[in-house]
């Protein structure tokens, strides 16, 4: 404890006030710590038990806690309900996911495909007040995941009784994965291809009834099991649904987009891509999650670790060492910091990015003369958001078990968090947009940007440095001495050349194959290596710019130590991508070597003043759920406690019997019959 | 199925003689396959509902395997028995380990350091037919776990009483994540300072009773607990143990290298390196068990891709392409099934050095003129064993996630296998030494085999680059076409000419602390980073030449599939590692687009093959224990029989009330009383 007090006392800047800045001011501040507060005072809340609850006992109490949250749903404007879930997520992300299955899964899809008389006519059933009825989202399917085109269940128009069949056709076209469709759902809006005299149309969603509200015993049907135990997020209840001729009036079909009539006539909508939002805001969601999520795994290594003490580095000392003043031990929590923080940043600004799209896109009108900027500035939120969610999920996974082994033989223990953590979080590779395929997505927007600006067309801020390619591309090494390296435009430069030389490369190796006879799309698979790295390295670019960013806007006294947390997440992630700048030459094989010395320079600058670096992100002890990142440092009584508390000493063996049999067994048994020497005749 | 079939007709090889050249021959094969019967057939190891039960069960169930397994200890050669538990290992590690803390940990501790008399005590108590009592191996504390030195428990000599206090003065000295000890123990080896007549003697070793062996009560000043949850291996019941002036006989002390005398005269050993052997065996265990590991998420994956279909890479297709058709699944899979192939062979061959060395140290006497060779050949074995240990279990545990990873939301099932095998393989970073500790141990090792080199002395194979010194670091770029690339022998030499450079660059910094007037251990810390990067690289190069040799051994006919995979691998972790290939001009940048190009090329080779190379790991689709990895590949129906079968439709809702209450709730409860317009004066 009094090591803690020690590394307090190390602070150059005020941490409140870099709480405030991290929050967006003071108010933003007070009200996450109000909603700290009435977490960790409600008993449906109660974490300190998470860790040892089976499943059933998890699915049980997820459910009770609807009734506190679903209060505030009416009851908070949605900035500050949306606050409130983002707290919730990094305590419960259980329970975040499940209500959020119906309120953003169901209701979302209710609000962006129903009509205004449809969504209405669900309102007034209780899909907002979550009174009457509850919702899931069937879309994935047991062999079918991200390809939503090639879903195999149907919805057949039955014009006779005006009606949609809904129909499970074969196994692999079961409903697989469906959070809350094993016990709570009564309704759900299924994804089925639309079928009107014989012709299909794609896939369209429908709003299907699961279960008697009252009794929720099935509707006729309807199959519906558990999917059983998970990874992680064992609160939800996901399940398998299987549709057998299940009719349902044809104005539950979602008709805001397609239409069809009582005559059975389709009418297609004109503009597909108004219906990417959707999808940017959840990974927007995850890009701010990894960073909170970042912050939480962080807190609790860097408060162990200075605390934990081990070795002792210099044999004159009478104690031990503390881990974090080894060399090494700096070099493994200090990038990472500085990465919570990067992503932090990056979150903040990419939910704004978000916001003014879809401001752009609500005044903005078809036929104005805008629109075509509007869907450009779309399509690279979408590109950008996707790229980013998968680089900051990976990249904050990855984090949380390097931050789980910095614990030693402690992180395998359930009660120090981390491995929970990581097994929660371990879904946002996949879901919302598996990361492979969001990455060669990105990638393939990258290309697509490199030829447009290579025929001459002004490329928007995110992919601005294709605006330079000529001078990027023959820029060959930017500094003349190391020392210039320590600046936020010199690493944004040399991101610039790097990210413009791979995008190149990508496009280069399109253009190859496009020239060769291949088909685009087949030449857009050839290259998927290239775009796969082109949009990893615009990623690190794009966090690395919107970090630098962030800093120059911060007040004055948080300048100097978030100039060098910056600094150090430029640094090491050259480091860790050495190959390309050394490739494209923009740092010479001895500026490597001084870049790899400065990760090592600036990890023991940040060392200096990390703990309050982590205080700043301001989570209560309730928050971080493990005794090895309390604030007061007081990490082996709070463990040993936890442990106690868990696992009460004394009480009977739980299988003595067993136990005793197996030591005083009857070992001759082992042994042979001996043989007979004697002659039987 | 016809999936499989049609992969299947790929094999240009025999798939059967793979099989026998990894197993080391047909012999070995069949005992095998022996044992992957047996188990199936045992009850007690049954393993479909294994994802469900609860760590109560599983500890249970755990115990309840003994009696089968404890047979076989004396009725099988120990080679045999060995096989034996790695056949275990794969499919139940929690059994492996709660086994092996007995035999392994306190049996081997008895054996390492007992006098004979002292261990022919022991083994007629039950030690060795484990009848009559159960041992665990009391070392690490909640506050100490690698600074083995540094522990706090006191083991304080009584001359009156001719015996030990075995005491844990603080909470940091409890104990900690003993495993067995929370249910299973009778018996334990602890670790505590020796003290005689007020002198401390550093940490040794004791036999302590913990519970008696009939009623299973505690003994007297003996106070032990559960350690609860963990992030996996549920099976052992590790726990925490105080002593409190607990007193034993003088005796109890193993006294193989340490004694003490009735009269407390302390006599210590001569050579302490020898006590390494054990510890080296541990951990060419775990670089065999990372190839195994390695296996079988490959295995899982690999079958999974060959029958999964998603979109189409051709639009005249009427089926959905397979996911292995995709250039990005082979760049995500290939290179795996490389690394578990070399893997594997490094495991095999690292095994045969630590018998050799074994055998060496068996046969020769401290003042044999040939034991400086052996003590050389020790510390080349530590060193590279520690290296490979934390390589081979970091590079394993990333690739089961990147396996998981491929298996898109199934992977997030618990069913399909992977997410239990990362939490199981996890601990293998952390316990037998951290893998950061042990990779900085064998950078430390390569430092001074470099100072060695300098001053000419000649270096032991696993370094022997360090023998060519000066040609390596002054080769430059190796090769003239890129053709020459597709080489062993060039691969080899790359790898040569980084490594010498990388340690170089360690050794010289280290040089340059020394130089400075910081003391060794000072100037090795300063170093850490720089002997991480040496570590790291080393181990690459060192497992590439063992997988080259290894192929170099093969039959003739499955020389070319062989070395395809080899060469792959070669390539893949260059790549990787691009940025030491420039900086240290191996290769040209345009050399290093070749290399990133021939690995997409020898990706698109090996899936040719690549069902057929999984076949020969030869694992029975109880050992994969997945639906998805099943040999017939009829993944869907297995996978859905799989989840019924644990979680049966129909039944009880598990809390209807619950939820019928919040659907049902009056909402008005939450509406404002309305404002009273009238005076109420």
């Amino acid at each position: 404890m009094e090591s803690m007090t020690e590394e307090r006392q190390k602070a150059t800047f005020d941490v409140r006030e870099l709480t405030y800045f991290l929050d967006g001011g003071e108010k933003y501040t007070k009200i996450r710590e109000k909603f700290m507060m009435e977490l960790e005072r409600d008993p449906t809340f109660r974490m300190y038990d998470m860790y040892d609850v089976t499943k059933d006992q998890i699915r049980e109490r997820t459910m009770e806690k609807f009734r506190t949250i679903v209060h505030y749903v009416s009851a908070e404007p949605v900035p500050i309900f949306t606050m409130r879930m983002q707290t919730i997520s990094l305590i419960d992300p259980g329970f975040w996911t499940r209500f959020g299955v119906h309120y953003g899964l169901f209701f979302g899809a209710l609000r962006g495909s129903a009509t205004s008389a449809q969504f209405s006519h669900w309102v007034s059933k209780g899909a907002l007040a979550l009174n009457g009825m509850v919702g899931c989202f069937a879309m994935t399917e047991l062999g079918h995941g991200s390809n939503v085109a090639g879903l195999e269940t149907t919805a057949t128009f039955d014009e006779a009784s005006d009606q949609f069949i809904i129909h499970t056709p074969t196994i692999t076209a079961t409903k697989w994965w469906i959070g809350g469709a094993a016990h709570t759902a009564t309704h759900t809006v299924v994804f089925a291809q639309l079928i009107v005299r014989g012709k299909r149309y794609g896939t369209k969603s429908f709003v299907v009834q699961l279960r008697d509200t009252h009794t929720y015993k099935l509707m006729p049907g309807i199959n519906i099991g558990d999917i059983g135990k998970k990874m992680g997020r064992d609160g939800i209840d996901n399940g398998w649904i299987q549709f057998t001729n299940v009719r349902i009036p044809r104005t539950n079909m979602l008709m805001k987009h397609t239409k069809v009539s009582r005559a059975g006539e389709v009418k297609e909508p004109p503009m597909a891509q108004l219906t990417y939002g959707a999808l940017i805001q959840g990974r927007v969601a995850m890009v701010v999650d990894s960073g909170n999520i970042a912050k939480k795994a962080v807190t609790i290594a860097g408060r162990y670790a200075a605390v934990r003490r081990q070795f002792s580095s210099n044999p004159h000392d009478v104690q031990e060492t503390k881990l974090i003043d080894y060399a090494i031990h700096q070099y493994r929590l200090m990038p990472l910091l500085a990465q919570a923080y990067a992503f932090h940043f990056t979150g903040v600004e990419t939910n704004k990015l978000y916001d003014d799209l879809m401001d752009k896109l609500e005044s903005t009108q078809p036929d104005d003369e805008t629109m075509g900027e509007v869907i450009d500035t779309l399509k690279e939120t979408h590109a950008t958001s996707a790229g980013l969610k998968a680089f900051c999920t990976w990249s904050t996974l990855n984090a949380i078990e390097a931050c789980r082994q910095t614990l030693g033989g402690h992180g395998y223990s359930a009660y120090t968090g981390l491995a929970t953590t990581y097994n929660d979080f371990a879904v946002h590779c996949t879901w919302e947009g598996d990361n492979t395929i969001l990455t060669l997505q990105s990638g393939r927007y990258l290309v697509s940007c490199y030829r447009e600006a290579l025929a001459g067309k002004s490329q928007p801020e995110g992919v601005s440095y294709l605006n330079h390619l000529d001078s990027l591309l023959n820029l060959g090494c930017g500094v003349k001495t190391n020392e210039e390296i320590l600046n936020f435009d010199v690493i944004q430069e040399a991101w610039g050349v790097v990210t413009a030389n791979v995008v190149k490369k990508a496009g280069d190796d399109f253009e190859v194959s496009l020239k060769a006879g291949m088909s685009p799309e087949a030449a857009y698979e050839e290259c998927s290596q290239a775009r796969l790295a082109a949009a990893k390295i615009h990623s690190y670019g794009y966090i690395f710019r919107r970090f630098a960013q962030a800093v120059k806007s911060a007040p004055e006294k948080l300048q100097a130590v978030l100039t060098k947390l910056c600094l150090l997440y430029g640094l090491y992630s050259i480091e860790q991508n050495a190959g390309f700048f050394l490739q494209y030459r923009y740092f010479t094989p001895s500026q490597m070597d001084y870049v790899r010395g400065q990760v090592n320079v600036f990890c023991r600058e940040v060392r200096q003043e990390y703990i309050p670096l982590i205080d700043a992100f301001n989570y209560s002890d309730y928050m971080i759920n493990s005794p090895l990142g309390v604030y007061d440092g007081n990490i082996y009584e709070k463990y040993f406690d936890q442990v106690k508390r868990q696992n009460p000493v004394g009480g009977e063996h739980p299988y003595l019997p067993l136990i005793q049999s197996l030591l005083r067994r009857n070992i001759e048994d082992d042994e042979p019959l001996e043989d007979d020497d004697e002659d039987d005749e």
